[in-house]
């Protein structure tokens, strides 16, 4: 019997009891052993739950439970789930969470503590809901010196965008949208300005390259800034809009990652990316491209992950699992000033003006543009060079093409 | 240490080796263990190859060798390859493979046979070359009641129908520029006949629902019947043909799986896959539908997942990895006679003669159709009713919709 409990009976958190529930059989054949849900923890009362036995206030009785082997957190931020978390590890218990803020500011030291106490901190729900990527990456993709990690990495704002593009909505009512089919909170701030996807884009990052990368090395920049006209100039010859995290491998050990839009050809797989999926495409130098492909959130998706980590676990229970990554630094993400690429320009400018300051362009256009306004993609260059040739325009907007 | 024997110095055989030396560092690392490629079997002299020294004829010298550890077999076939692969298993030694045809018709056999012996069998790139499909199935979805499984299985195939869609060629145009590009060999009939994808949607179905499904249980329809005609009606409502792998769970423990070309409908991701990239949609009840998505052949990506596995073996020599399935049996393989869907028709019938007959139908336009040919979408019906409808008719193509 191996023995299961959960923090947090909120989205996340009461999909692992149905999973845990409505596939026990099969879970228990899979395992082959007996997993038992014991404690469920949350602050709030459940009377009426199918759990309510379950529920307890108290993280002490978890914590000097001999017979608990597996703690699933859904607690989300980093303050009680990182207390939480270094106890249950303390006490030697596998710990399995979704929570991509907690894995990218605490990860490291999390995966230590669970090292030394010869138990397991395993997070595949903290990236991309239910898609398998996590383990795919550490065990699939094992031959491979990997090279780079591109991702959709946020539903909320792919949702956005897809309804921009799709339905010729604006920024705005396209987030009140989401917001009132509950693809988005009521403060949209974590999803739209690019910190969730920067979280996650850390995590693939630390599991690609080997080392912890933290959210305020990555440069991140979400989707205020793109507006239906860039939208229409980008549908002109095929591409998409698109939230990237990016990761990429530099010489010398050094990693490269930002977050920020893209304009994305339409005959790469990720432009064909729509709603609330996500999907994360992974060069190695064997496997070349590789990607995966799903819902990035959701109550039953994201349940599916967290599971599949106890499953594991469950199967063995002090095997050390050897996925984690070695310690940051403060000099191991190099700008993405030196990442060559082409760019998408809108600006107030003239044709001839544009193409005088920035050499060849290939010129955009879109139905019912004012004069004065032009959009171009450009010959592939660097940020510090791009910028330098705008010097002195009106730039609306200035995004990387993705290769 | 570790040691390796390959059979078959061939495109994936060489690739083994090519990664196993490019790599070796990080994969040392990463099995934190050496790795040491031992011995190549082939009845083939390679005098120049670097690798020269490690040729041996005689598969003796390997069952022989307490040292060795791992057989990569790459041989393909089912004669020598299953010899051979009975023989390492039998003398104890791990195998790891990319030969579809004998995972596809010994596969329940050889690992009941590792299990006896206590080792592993494993065959990662048997199925979506490079693509990671087997291990996130049986490790990742673990949590997931599997529903089914629908692949794009056969990058020949599969490039031959991008031309033919993109370029305007016929079938056999497609195939001799497939030829001329290596991608299709000189006798085409596994891949364009669907045999090739037939193997591994039985692996992908045994893999899914527990229990061996052989190739001769799996009605297999290739492409040849697919014409300019079908793609120039099917891009008229924005839809793809592709030929598709499929396998469906059945109510008390049965299978469905069949391979046939299929619409898709172009907002479905396994429309945007080209060329010779393979993708493998899943759907379980709790993730629902995630898709992966890469190259299904070549020698770099396929290494890539054969030395995936190696590692995995050479991590834990002696794990037991349950990675396998049950018997089949004659009952398991239920028709898809009972599966409803939309239906593509192209029939020498007018519009008004395939109304009375079909009932509600969507028809389809292309320019330069003659006079007496219609092509039509229908509601939704299962097989025997479709062909009873068009009973009397001259009908060209018939295809499912996918859903």
């Amino acid at each position: 019997m191996v023995h299961v409990a959960i923090l947090g009976f909120g989205t996340v958190g009461s999909g692992v009891a149905e999973v845990l529930t409505t596939n026990g059989g099969l879970i228990d054949g899979r395992v082959n052993n007996q997993l038992r849900l014991k404690y469920i923890v949350d602050v709030r009362d459940f009377p009426d739950s199918p759990y309510a036995d379950l529920f307890v206030k108290d993280f002490a009785v978890l914590e000097n439970d001999p017979e608990l082997d597996i703690v699933v957190e859904t607690i989300g931020g980093a303050t009680i789930a990182l207390d939480f978390t270094t106890r249950a590890l303390k006490a030697g218990k596998s710990v399995v969470t979704s929570n991509k803020e907690l894995v990218a500011t605490h990860g490291y030291e999390l995966l230590q503590l669970a090292r030394e106490h010869g138990c397991s901190y395993l997070f595949e729900a903290s990236v991309g809901g239910g898609i398998p990527i996590l383990r795919p990456l550490s065990s699939c993709l094992a031959a491979n010196e990997l090279e780079q990690v591109t991702g959709i990495l946020n539903g909320t704002t792919n949702y956005i965008l897809t309804r921009m593009i799709r339905a010729g909505l604006t920024f705005d009512q396209a987030l009140a949208e989401a917001q009132a089919n509950g693809y988005a909170e009521k403060d949209p701030t974590a999803d739209v300005d690019g910190h969730d996807a920067c979280r996650k884009i850390c995590i693939l990052a630390a599991l690609a390259f080997g080392r912890h990368v933290y959210p305020d090395q990555v440069p991140t920049q979400g989707i205020r800034g793109v507006t239906l006209e860039d939208v229409a100039y980008a549908d002109s010859v095929g591409y998409k809009i698109k939230l990237l995290g990016r990761a990429l491998r530099q010489p010398e050990g050094k990693v490269c990652a930002f977050v920020a839009p893209h304009l994305v050809p339409g005959e790469n797989p990720l432009a064909g990316v729509e709603d609330v999926f996500n999907a994360i495409a992974v060069t190695g130098n064997a496997i070349g491209d590789v990607m995966f492909y799903g819902r990035g959130a959701g109550k039953l998706p994201t349940a599916s992950a967290v599971v599949a980590d106890v499953i594991d676990i469950a199967k063995d229970l002090k095997k050390d699992r050897h996925n984690g990554w070695e310690e940051g630094s403060p000099d191991l993400v190099v700008s993405a000033d030196s990442l060559v690429s082409a760019w998408y320009v809108r600006a107030q400018v003239s044709a001839d003006q544009a193409r005088k300051q920035c050499g060849e362009i290939h010129l955009l256009a879109r139905s019912g543009a004012p004069a004065g306004e032009a959009a171009f993609l450009t010959a592939p260059m660097t940020q510090p060079e791009i910028q330098d040739k705008l010097a002195g325009l009106d730039v609306g907007s200035l995004f990387r093409v993705l290769a």
